[in-house]
């Protein structure tokens, strides 16, 4: 029998990464699939929706911790922990995001990432040797030194005083002390998931691009600029550590700095990240062919995006596989769909309609143009 | 290598048929296929845009003749005619169609279909020993009293007396007088080419479903559906012949009333016997896959229509061909798509588009979604 990979992210603002793929897994069902034929992989990049997918694919409940949001406010927030692998997930936007200051002025020189480093801390006081976080949405521009601060770390002026971890301080930073962080910090390994490659600093860095959303004006830019140059320079200095110039370091407020510098923190792709710690390596080996999908898949669909992931780990496979992608967009011209790898393309419209039609009939029409796309296939085949 | 069969439909207000076929198989090449492996059979149902890709077909100019319009009035119409195979191709729509009326109030009980008769008459004259009437977008409901009247056939009321040959005099028709008929009328091959399944008169009839858009009142109904009847009475008693309960012969106002009895004009199946004249059923044989398309893709594609027509020759042939339809929209689930016989169907459509968009990049869209399907049907051999 013909075994179909089903591996789509999620359609951002309409289905869910598990939504999408029972959708198409409902369309290959339609086109004379059997169910033991259809592995099923929802994927996502360690944005959005990547909590949700490692935990279903862990088969474990999130935990549910207080701590607190970027202002310091008391928050519950979820996390995922596997107790045999003594592996972590978390979200920076569950402690950390954007969404949770939206009630109140935007204050980004005080907006730190403490509440993430409370979730760091319990997962590791809980055992945990591997800690993934999942970058993306976040409300900060920190450099990490509010979740460093939960772990025990010190920021300190050039007084010996102790600093307060925020962005206004990262300029006044000129040592750290590290004496009382959490020993289980510098054991476990840190990976962190990235899905932009902007550096740390400078005109496409982590201030001058994502400051603005985060509510930094052209004065709180340079200070906050200026600050995580200063605070990689000390950490240079004093850990022979920097991770300034490497591609994803300006993601979520520049959290890589102090995580790299002090434990090792390792920026990678999160969709490769999140796609070998569910398997989809050898489920594609078992696999004739391969459906994934997104919302929208542009010319920008390549770099670390799933479809892009999946494409590249299809053609590199010992024998390559079909990848045909669903979107709810497709805004590619075909050879552009073939540059990122991917055999075709369909959008999951069926004639005219408007974005709030496509999105609320998105599973219904991902279903139909799965089939289709199935049928097609196998042309071949049945013909 | 592997052979492409290209033949959609127009997409009504968008494409002809031949752009239509130019486009998918610009997205062929985009796939790799060569010119030589794409064979291109614009296709038609007998409804507007028939003429066009008979007479390309043919490798001939259509030819204009003077003749009327439905009410009468001077106009000049195109027709093509193939002089050694003694074949002419005219459709209704040039001389009797209901845009040639609407500069003025609708009269439906005294429109007639003289315009198409002067036409035929010119064929028979230049030689034609076979007539194909493309019917559909009439003006008329006259029985083919008007066409009829063209080529020498009088009729007469009780008292003998001569009639004018307008709707409003069918009831009046107690006999006809051939005597003055061109002869190669009742030599030549007829044929009349529909879409509908409509019978001559009734709740289903020529004048009850198409009336209304002719311009027919209740009133006007009741008369031409009476009329036709009548007309088909002594029509039947006259000739033995009788058409009223076929199908399609409540097509273009009852034009095959007369044309049959008189001439044994057959209805038949547009698409059918268009396909038939440019050589389809051939070219299939040629073919490894096909690539068909349409307007609009719904349940009721089926009948006559070319999507079906493709899909049931291309699965009758000795070894079946799958069928690819790319249309505008798509408004079938899977199991009706399959049940038409099709491969799988496709939208034309990127993703949000309103008609209007859909429509003007129509061959831009079509293009792109011809190549994605052919790379998805050629994968398992690329792969």
């Amino acid at each position: 029998m013909v075994k179909f990979l089903v591996c789509p992210d999620s359609f951002k603002g309409s289905l869910t990464a598990a939504e999408a793929t029972e959708a198409i897994a409902a369309g290959l069902r339609d086109a004379g699939a059997a169910d033991p034929d259809i592995l099923c992989c929802p994927m996502a990049d360690g944005g959005e929706g990547s909590l949700g997918i490692v935990a279903a694919h862990w088969g474990v409940s999130t935990l549910s911790s207080e701590t607190v949001d970027p202002l310091g406010r008391p928050r519950t927030a979820a996390w995922a922990y596997h107790p045999e692998d003594r592996r972590a997930v978390i979200e920076l936007a569950e402690a950390s995001g954007l969404p949770l200051v939206r009630d109140v002025p935007l204050r980004v020189l005080e907006a730190n990432t403490y509440g993430t480093g409370v979730l760091i801390a319990e997962a590791l006081t809980l055992g945990a040797t591997s800690i993934t976080l999942c970058l993306g949405g976040s409300a900060t521009v920190d450099g990490g030194i509010g979740a460093a601060y939960a772990l025990g770390v010190r920021f300190l002026d050039a007084q010996g005083a102790l600093l307060a971890p925020v962005p206004q301080n990262l300029s006044a930073i000129v040592d750290i002390d590290i004496s009382g962080v959490l020993p289980e910090a510098f054991a476990a390994d840190w990976s962190l998931l990235v899905d932009v490659t902007n550096p740390l600093t400078g005109p496409q860095g982590a201030a001058a691009v994502f400051g603005p959303q985060k509510g930094a004006d052209a004065a709180d830019i340079a200070l906050l600029d200026a600050g995580l140059a200063s605070l990689a320079s000390v950490l240079r200095s004093r850990t022979g550590r920097d991770v300034s110039q490497q591609p994803g370091s300006g993601a979520a407020g520049g959290i890589a700095l102090v995580l790299h510098a002090l434990f090792g923190a390792e920026i990678v792709s999160g969709s490769q990240h999140l796609g070998r710690l569910l398997g989809l390596p050898d489920l594609l080996e078992q696999a004739d062919f391969v459906f994934t999908g997104e919302g929208r898949l542009d010319g920008q669909s390549g770099g670390g995006k799933v479809v892009s992931y999946v494409a590249n780990l299809a053609s590199a496979a010992n024998s390559p596989r079909p990848v045909v992608c669903l979107a709810g967009q497709v805004l590619c011209a075909p050879d552009e769909v073939r540059n990122l790898g991917l055999t075709s393309a369909f959008s999951i419209a069926n004639g005219s309609q408007t974005m709030e039609e496509l999105m609320s009939n998105a599973a219904e029409n991902l279903r139909r143009v799965s089939a289709n796309a199935a049928f097609t296939l196998l042309a071949l085949r049945s013909a």
